[in-house]
Formats: C-alpha cells, sequence, structure tokens
C-alpha cells in the first residue's frame, strides 16, 4: 500500500549563521526540507503557504523531483523569516528574528489528490492547523507529526487533541520531556504514548534518535561527520527520509520503522554538510543506499562469541 | 591468549547525591569501580592505595570473584574521598569534595604476576604514574588508558608521553574535545590517534559510545533505563566491561573491541541502576549477557529491502 506523502507545514526564508560561514535571505521552511528529503523516496504533496517576495523559481529541484506544489499558496504579504545563529554546538539553535508574516493568517485547505494520500506529515505548524488538516484526509495509512516547545507550553490542549489521532510523534528530545513533564526518556514515551500515538520517535541531534514502540526501543546513532556545516533542516530533513521510506515501501510495522529511522538519519547526515538545501538539491538515491549502508557498518557487532 | 587483567587506579571513599537519594560514605573509586565490573569476565589484579579508614572487610565481593588484592596497599591516613552531587542531568557530576589523602603518595610498585598480565587498564590517575606503570610491565598484548580534564589541562606533556604506549584510550566527549583541541570528534580521533593510540572509545554517557579505529567507527548506544538512580562509576563500569571481555577472550581485532563495548555500556547501564556497587555486586553474568542480547535487539535493522 505504498503511495503519495502529503506535508503541511511552514516554507520560509532564513537568514542562518553558523561557526563555518553565512546564509542570508535562503529558502527554507520545515515542509520545505521534508520535501527534499522524502522526494528522493515517494511522491510528495506539499501543502503551505509563501509571500510575495518568496523567490518561486528556487523550487524548480523540488519540481524536477515530482513534489506536487500546487498546494503552495501565495498570499498577500510576506513570507515567513527566521534568522538565528548556531555556535559549536550545533546542537542548540540560536533565533534571533522569528516574523510569521503570511504564516500567521495560513489555514491549509486540501485538494482532493491531497485529502487521498495515504501517508500524512503533520510538520511542526499550530497543533489547531494539524487538527483542521486531519478533519480533511480521507483514511491515511499512517498520520505521523512533529511539534515544539512554544505549542507545547502555548496550546497544550490543542496539542493533545491532535495526539489523539497521531500514530507516530516525532519530536526533539527536550520537547519530549516538556511535553511528558518527565525527564527519563523511557517513561517520557510511555506518557506520550498513553495519548494515542502508538509510536514516538525522539530526536537527539548529534546523538542519533531514539523509537519507542509496544515495549520496544529502537536506538539510531547519528552519522559520526568530519564536517558539519549548517544544522538548520536537519530535523525535517529526517522526518523526510523516515516518512518518505515508509510511503514507499507501503510498509507500517515496526521493523520497517527502524530502517526508515535510520534513512532519516541519513538524510539528516547529508543535510547538514552545507548550507541551506545544496546538499540535498545535489543528493542522489546511490548516495542514500550508500549512507544506509555505512550505517549498518556503524552500527554492527557480531552476537557473543 | 586471554588471561589476566591488571587494573592500577584509584580506591575511593565517595559521598554521593542524587535526585533520588544519597550515600554517605560508600566504598568507590575509578579502580574498584572497574574490577567490580571486570571480574565478571576475567580475572582481575587491583594495585591501588587505600588509608587506615578504609573498610577493607566489604571487599569481599571482589574475593569472591577472585579479584587479586595483594597489590591493594595500605598506607598511615585516610583513604581518597571525593564528594559529588547530581542533578536531574545525570551525566554532570559536580565535585564538592576531594581530599586525595593517601593517594597523593601513590606510588604503585608492581608484583611478579602484575608485571605479567597481558592485558593492563590504566584507570584515570597522575600520566606520570600512568607511565610508571608502563615502565614495571612485561609486554602486554593491550595497554588501555583512561584520563581526565584534570591532567590534560596540567600534566599535558606527562599525558602525551603515556598515551605513545597506550593501545587504548578511553576517555569522555569533553575530554578528547579538549585533549585533541578540536571540537569535531571525528577529527579529534585522528589527533589523538596520531599522537600513539590505535583506538579511541569517547564515553558519552547516556547517549552511548564512539570507537575509532583504523578508519572504521562503531557507534554503541547507551541502553535507555527506566530508572537510573546513581551515576557514580559508570565511566569505570564501562571499562571493566570492556577490558574484562577482551581479557577473556583474548583478542584484540576491532570486531571484538566492538563486542567489548558492548559489554562495557552493559555493565555501565547496570552499574546506575542502583547506589554505589549494589547492583554490581548482586549481578551475574547470565543477567549480563542477557542484557548483551538486549543490546543487539536495541541496535538492530534489516537491510534494505
Amino acid at each position: 500500500m505504498s503511495g503519495d506523502l502529503l506535508v503541511v507545514g511552514s516554507v520560509a526564508i532564513d537568514s542562518v549563521e553558523t561557526p563555518f560561514g553565512r546564509e542570508e535571505d535562503a529558502i527554507g521552511g520545515s515542509a520545505l526540507y521534508f520535501s527534499a528529503a522524502a522526494s528522493l523516496f515517494a511522491r510528495v504533496r506539499l501543502v503551505a503557504v509563501i509571500g510575495e517576495d518568496f523567490p518561486r523559481a528556487s523550487l524548480g529541484f523540488l519540481e524536477e523531483r515530482e513534489v506536487d506544489l500546487s498546494g503552495l499558496a501565495r498570499a498577500p504579504g510576506r513570507t515567513f523569516r527566521w534568522k538565528g545563529r548556531y555556535g559549536f554546538d550545533l546542537n542548540d539553535a540560536q533565533t534571533l528574528e522569528t516574523h510569521l508574516n503570511v504564516f500567521e493568517e495560513f489555514d491549509p485547505v486540501l485538494g482532493p489528490e491531497h485529502r487521498r494520500a495515504p501517508f500524512v506529515f503533520l510538520a511542526n505548524i499550530d497543533p489547531d492547523l494539524q487538527y483542521r488538516v486531519l478533519d480533511q484526509v480521507d483514511d491515511p495509512a499512517l498520520i505521523a507529526a512533529d511539534t515544539m516547545n512554544f505549542w507545547i507550553e502555548g496550546k497544550r490542549k490543542a496539542l493533545l487533541r491532535t495526539l489523539e489521532r497521531v500514530d507516530l510523534l516525532v519530536l526533539n528530545e527536550a520537547e519530549a520531556r516538556m511535553l511528558a513533564d518527565e525527564p527519563n526518556l523511557v517513561r517520557a514515551s510511555q506518557v506520550i504514548r498513553s495519548w494515542g500515538p502508538k509510536g514516538v520517535v525522539i530526536k537527539r541531534g548529534e546523538y542519533g534518535a531514539l523509537y519507542f514502540c509496544d515495549g520496544h526501543i529502537f536506538a539510531a546513532p547519528a552519522y559520526p561527520l568530519e564536517a558539519l556545516c549548517d544544522p538548520t533542516g536537519a530535523g525535517d530533513s529526517f522526518a523526510g527520509g523516515l516518512m518518505g521510506y515508509l510511503a514507499s515501501t507501503g510498509n507500517v510495522e515496526p521493523d520497517n520503522v527502524r530502517r526508515a529511522i535510520v534513512f532519516g538519519s541519513a538524510m539528516a547526515s547529508f543535510n547538514v554538510e552545507d548550507f541551506s538545501f545544496r546538499r540535498l538539491q545535489r543528493l542522489t538515491y546511490p548516495e542514500v543506499a550508500e549512507r544506509f549502508r555505512q550505517f549498518k557498518a556503524l552500527t554492527h557487532f557480531e552476537a557473543e562469541m
């Protein structure tokens, strides 16, 4: 039952500074990073909003990968803008400026093709919007979602209502602790799973990811890179690889989610090798398959002699 | 070529406070935690010093595991004492008090049995002492060592001299970065390996461990525990499991070091489940073997379909 992958999230114009350089007014946003990664695996349908200032032509690389951009609405005003800085600890972004702009009035309306997508990813947006998306979809095989501290603190009730309908929650370590109000991640995942999601994937940046499902735990490392450049979009590339692989295989069993997490980790590792979309844009599937094999080598040990 | 395992390090009296309780005047120290873990695998010979106040009878559990304590000297004065506190982030100890006491004059003298041990672990002590130990040993199959920020900052030259003779360096993430003066761990391990050690194991607490050797990298997760109690000695238990397994198998090839790291991770995971030596003391080998299998399940994913 493989098939299309719907993503609803943000498209942005980012200005980013890291110890390795800076990038002014680059395209970005959760839905774009997700799509750039997922489109190497599956047919992606993107729903988001841009302003009048967005360089639409820069999305040619997504069209080449057959991403359906018919749900990318253009609204009067400026595009969502984010300005941030990373220090040597690339796990922590320091937000310098956020301007929601057209994103403030974003109210996703799905077309018939969007509604029928069997795989749905709700990127990090207002949980009320996430809920309204779920009201519009037919009966997907898998609904996954991301969230962030801003919603966990500010719209907890709405978030919990959305979570009841989510199969797989993908969030980072600090967010998991905050959401569950529990510092221990094993117990935090139990709390979160009691609210609806059958599976919880906890992203830990350079330390990899944990997947909790049904009493089983899977630990995936991050790929140890010699040169990291810009972590912007790493979490969304991770989710894109994960969901893209699930959509392409049509298999949502825990064993396949494990493989999908490794593909997600591979995509995140490529993403951080260069600024903005430079690496994902020139990335080919054979390179991804090769990195998947490197993950196998990275984690392999023989059973006891 | 399996055989005895010599450890030279500290034996201490610790007072520890964590969010889960406190322990006053408990036995501790790097050499003890190492021995408690390693003795489930191999014949351990311990060289260390205690003061007049040390409850020697409390080491009965090590004697039951045939740890050779003939190298545990008793000196006039008080035992090395450490007092520390952990917050909810159990990765970071806050040292409240350190009293070197008899440890200040520690100058290890090896007996004939100690000198012949084919596996040697230099726990975290003054690099000049580590060097003097290496002057006394015959030709071991493997020399491994630990160190810490205090020596990296204060006795860098002596440490580098010792490292020339070390095969496997085991240290934590922050120490690796400080020693190599390089924030990226892949590059830091290359720098360290250029100074002598063929292999470098980087401990990352609850995030597991990385092993660098000859262009290959191995990533092992930490075991996700539902209840952590006291992280004191986790790094030394890790090293004990690692070295104990290598000594018991007599195989120092990288593939076997990977397995050994998983055994080390297993021992660290048991150690933190209770205060002081309570968990290691009642631990049995079948439990260790079972946790090794759980690590296999924790990290397993099938190659691409």
